[in-house]
């Protein structure tokens, strides 16, 4: 097996196929596209379906103790005061005054360049994964081009955040290579807004979600008083959230319309918070691979003590491999009960449970698992992807491009083929099958070109499974297909009821 | 049976339920409540996914000419200016300046009140069923107010839009009473706006979008070049729209955030689009009864040729009988080629198609049938909602509240009842049914309270089958439940394989 060598091909293959085969498109392409938004295709759509469809199964319907919801994207602008996203979900922003260009600041980077242990000059890079590297070499450029003699130190990378408000009008603009055009980092709030109603003030502002989980703690006293919950329980909703990123990248890892699929579990406040902490890293391991992913891409992520915010029992981040990094996937907070505490506040309205035990009222901690599934459907595509050098059946080596979807969330379950277009035996065959599976799966129907080629077709779209519909099915008894595995590519026999024995046993 | 005695008690009795059980709550309430926006409980959340579900295993998994789509909320700004909302996407506004009460035009009624051939007054009222009636009455009131004699006139009743310049400012304000407080109607935009980016001036507006369906033409080319379809073909798609309206009313019926099931099928231009519309006028009623609504409930309203778009060639509305009245609930509008030949002029990216048999390039037409989930998930709740008068065990009249869904959208298909919760025998039996449906189905497992109320509980809820493990299950041969049926509270003996044949039959 042969993959793309290296991760910026790995990318680019990836991205590649994903518009090529109707995976994903940029948003609004015709008109140029917009930064930030992307559209999903007819096997992108299914792809981000059944991934949604596999979490909610296995989070909302097969566990007793987590209940669905689904709140509006637009709430109420005091729930956002009271969550602190009115004056805390900011991202530093820097302008450069000549080319207009904006920045993150603490994705810019710079250093001082230093011969013979004098600063002589400033340089500049954005954040990637080889910023030292350009830095060093944008340094040694600098030190050449001002013909200046002497050692030059290794350079020592900050980011703009970490600028003096004396070293601010020396930092060059990676825009423009000049120093004395960036302004000083401003916080800039990424919520986008705007205004509900006839009116176009300041009383009818509103904004887009950034997140859904405030939705289960506004609603955490409905659901609590309109069902039958007991401690603990989860809260789990999937949807659409929205942050104006000042600069979107790596694809659809970090766009500004993208879809959560999150959690809020609330335990007692004297519960063991660690436990249940570990106990939903483990959850979350487990269920992304259950869809696929293989455990060499996952790690985790403690963030550390005194980077945590103040109400914060402790976040840990399950991080995956990507081709560009290896980045924040899915992240599991314990956020003891600051956000019910800060609705109570801003509310009025108590947001407690009456412990029959202790006889006290008191308000639930709560564990939030939260995930992206643009993330994770990026992550499916890169892991799955792969090049590999087969043989075709006159043994000439040919290259076949696949996708190693796990069947859970593959857009496509099975291919039914039959051999030719034109013997009505195979198609009338063929078709008897294709309905039955249909009912019940996302499958496609195929009878255009040679088969290998339609392996092919299929080996790139994810479908795990062909079946054949060939002369043995009608000349032989026992009504028997050939099914094509997808990643060994092995054959085999199999019947229409064992058939529908794998899907059951499989795609769940 | 016995049902609300009229509508408007119908309507308050699910709004009730509606909230009593979790279906559905006032977005933001502990702030009071936003209007215009809700949340979907827990058995709300599940409702509202199994509509979205059918729809699309029915039209997208199950057909082989339609293909989905998710094409993001925010679109380029020019998409917007193409389609014609820029411009013309308004609503007639009227603001009270003495009350700031706003109104829709449209909905704002008025008559002059005429005595002996003489008009001698003006009164109003806002759109109702009984607007007519409302006039007339308030028109004599003002006649015995203003101590008028002589004989009253039956009033004609118009809009405001209907209202000329000099009659505007004798129409009393229906939050006062009192003439000289409206203004003329202003076109109002419903596109919700916000800005793109860190600059936030005109360059960067973008829009909510208002409607689902300009992500399929936009995504056309997209589309046929990355799959394999052939006209005729639709392109599907699920998602939110927003639409800022005046006057959200009905419940979810108006809302300002709203979840559509839009497609746009592309036809040849040479094709029978009479046929086609027909065709799918056809299917979406199917498929409404397919979820259970009943056919009584529904009717067809052909929108009179004269007051169709220019380009249009017919709309259809399928109108369901709500409490509130008979209202559109699924439009199919034939298109034309209007949308598709905008996106060209506006792109300058050609929206064609190649015709193999002419060897010229064509435009295709468009049947699009686009529906509301909100409405859809309304119209399941009123049809299903009845109060039936029952006879407990001991022979007393009770009353029981039930929904009568279909299986196919019930949020629970299967409650499953240990007959008691400290028998080991029987829970444990139950326990291992649960866990097997749980696989496949949503289900509940309940062993609080007497049978009766248990089964009173799934009927609200509504549950279609409740499957009791009593002492025969576990002592007589057969390994037999009880299945109780939620409409007609038939109940008969059933196997484990029996049950699973039922659900496979019923719920797809």
């Amino acid at each position: 097996m042969s993959s793309p060598a290296d991760s910026a091909n790995l990318m680019e293959a990836v991205v590649s196929l994903a518009k090529r085969r109707g995976f994903i498109y940029p948003s609004s392409e015709i008109y140029g596209g917009l930064n930030g938004f992307f559209d999903y295709g007819p096997l992108g759509s299914e792809l981000k379906k059944n991934i949604r469809d596999c979490w909610w199964n296995d989070l909302v319907r097969r566990r007793d103790d987590v209940v669905g919801l689904e709140s509006s994207i637009i709430m109420h602008p005091k729930v956002w005061e009271a969550s602190g996203h009115v004056a805390g979900f900011t991202d530093p922003l820097v302008d450069c005054k000549v080319s207009k260009q904006r920045y993150r600041a603490d994705q810019l980077f710079w250093a001082a360049v230093v011969v013979d242990g004098k600063t002589v000059g400033h340089v500049s890079a954005l954040e990637s994964e080889k910023t030292g590297e350009e830095l060093q070499a944008a340094a040694e450029t600098f030190k050449r081009k001002k013909a200046i003699t002497g050692t030059l130190a290794p350079v020592t990378p900050k980011d703009f955040t970490e600028a003096t408000e004396a070293e601010i009008p020396l930092i060059p603009s990676p825009a423009t290579g000049e120093p004395g055009s960036l302004t000083p980092p401003r916080a800039f709030n990424m919520m986008f807004e705007t205004n509900v109603g006839a009116l176009k003030d300041a009383s009818s502002v509103a904004y887009l979600r950034p997140e859904t989980a405030q939705g289960m703690f506004v609603d955490f006293k409905n659901v609590v008083d309109t069902t039958r919950v007991k401690l603990p329980f989860g809260i789990a909703q999937i949807g659409k959230s929205f942050r104006n990123e000042i600069t979107p990248r790596n694809y659809i890892f970090r766009s500004r319309e993208f879809e959560q699929m999150e959690m809020e579990y609330f335990i007692h406040e004297d519960a063991d918070w660690a436990k249940c902490h570990e106990e939903w890293i483990v959850w979350c391991e487990t269920w992304l691979k259950s869809i696929g992913l293989p455990a060499s891409h996952l790690s985790r992520y403690a963030h550390p003590k005194e980077k945590l915010a103040f109400y914060s029992k402790g976040t840990v981040d399950i991080m995956f491999k990507y081709p560009f990094g290896v980045q924040e996937l899915w992240g599991i907070a314990a956020r003891g009960n600051y956000d019910l505490g800060q609705h109570a506040t801003a509310s009025g309205k108590p947001q407690e449970l009456f412990d029959e035990a202790t006889k006290k009222k008191f308000v639930p901690h709560v564990i939030e698992p939260a995930v992206g599934v643009d993330r994770i459907l990026l992550a499916v595509l890169c892991a799955g992807y792969a090049e590999e050098d087969v043989k075709d059946e006159k043994g000439n080596v040919e290259k076949r491009t696949v996708l190693r979807f796990s069947p859970r969330i593959a857009p496509v379950k099975v291919a039914v083929l039959p051999l030719l277009k034109n013997k009505e035996q195979l198609t009338g065959r063929a078709q008897a099958l294709y309905k039955k599976l249909q009912r019940r799966y996302a499958v496609q129907y195929d009878d255009g070109g040679a088969i290998g080629k339609r392996y092919r077709r299929q080996d790139e779209a994810g479908t795990p499974w062909c079946v054949t519909i060939d002369f043995d099915t009608i000349e032989k008894p026992g009504d028997t297909f050939t099914l094509r595995e997808r990643d060994t590519m092995a054959q085999r026999r199999i019947t229409e009821a064992e058939l529908f024995a794998l899907l059951d046993a499989q795609v769940y």
